[in-house]
């Protein structure tokens, strides 16, 4: 959404494993005028918000209880300045668990998208998810296949990790939602987040999402 | 360890997102006699609890606070009657959340394996739950790089699926710890899991991991 010249901003809501900062190599601390918390910025300006940016030590392990937790999520949303977005992603750990309640029921959101493996996609972990999302009314606006396959880099032939053709196509008519991308496990892609430049990264597979994102009707966030 | 012909039980820790029944095939509910839970058996005599065992619907979420999520933990320990048993495994959910706290606090523990993707290990989220052991005093046995490679069914190259050779042990190292075993993708195994077979597969990946399990000193369970 970037790309295309929206201002966009992410919300990392995983608590106990952010991992949004390290992927756009942002490593300085969130500014505060004492009453408001400030988002960092990435190279492509992306504003962002982690509990790793207000951590003195990024690897400092957060052993906090599931309000405490679901507190911080909510904060995020009422305490930080996030200035001026067109969209805001919120970025949230795997299951159903506190985060997704806390931000299923204090952030207006416009949908969900479910990120799952194709292993994930067949078990009934994504539909505890589907099922979490409607029981909260929050739209889901379809699902996106994680480390679908790999391309084997000698002889070019296109490996399904997980041993399934369709399998994905399948669980998403089952669930009733459109399978938005299939996203391939690429060693470039896992390099440049290792080495915080994901934003240097150039791949097509999310246009689907984008696409749809784009179409979505939104609430409007005084 | 149960090809190894000991006494095994399986702790689903997970209870937002439990996967552990669907692996070894159980679907029944587990049986009570008022006072005490039972575990389910595996078809090669694996004691099982999971959430998953308690839910009428599987595919049900649970959409429980952080308090409640850690309580059905506790509960797991002690309110199920688990019988004689040689080695009890807790799979526990991603991250250093309520879970994680509220086993390490009330489980007496023999010790910890981390499982992470090449990916997560040289990232801080590992060092996070490195961390998170030493400050609660649980020994931790080792590393468990889990989607190390994928081989090519075509021309039988082994693919380092995150682009990346030898990293997970420079990050064992980094840590101090032991790298116990390289688990690659294989699509057999994800089909056995997926059919709730995983008891019939045969691979030898773990055999480090088993050896280390089986020299740990431990604890007395009354």
């Amino acid at each position: 959404m970037r790309r295309r010249g929206y201002k966009v901003a992410i919300m990392d809501a995983d608590i106990t494993g952010p991992s949004i900062p390290k992927t756009f190599g942002i490593s300085e601390m969130a500014k505060s005028n004492g009453e408001e918390l400030f988002p960092a910025e990435s190279k492509d300006g992306i504003s962002i918000m982690s509990i790793n940016l207000l951590l003195r030590d990024e690897t400092e392990p957060v052993l906090w209880r599931g309000p405490i937790i679901a507190g911080t999520v909510t904060q995020f949303w009422t305490h930080v300045n996030w200035g001026d977005v067109d969209y805001m992603f919120v970025d949230m750990p795997p299951g159903t668990g506190d985060v997704a309640l806390s931000v299923f029921q204090s952030i207006p959101l416009d949908g969900v998208i479910i990120v799952a493996s194709p292993q994930e996609l067949v078990s009934m972990v994504v539909e505890k998810a589907v099922k979490m999302a409607e029981m909260m009314n929050i739209p889901i606006l379809g699902i996106v296949e994680n480390m679908s396959y790999v391309v084997c880099p000698d002889c070019g032939k296109k490996i399904s990790v997980f041993g399934r053709e369709a399998q994905s196509e399948k669980a998403a008519a089952k669930h009733g939602l459109s399978l938005l991308a299939k996203m391939p496990i690429d060693p470039a892609l896992a390099s440049l987040v290792d080495a915080g430049k994901i934003e240097d990264f150039k791949g097509d597979w999310l246009e689907g999402v984008a696409d749809d994102v784009e179409k979505q009707p939104h609430k409007e966030a005084e």
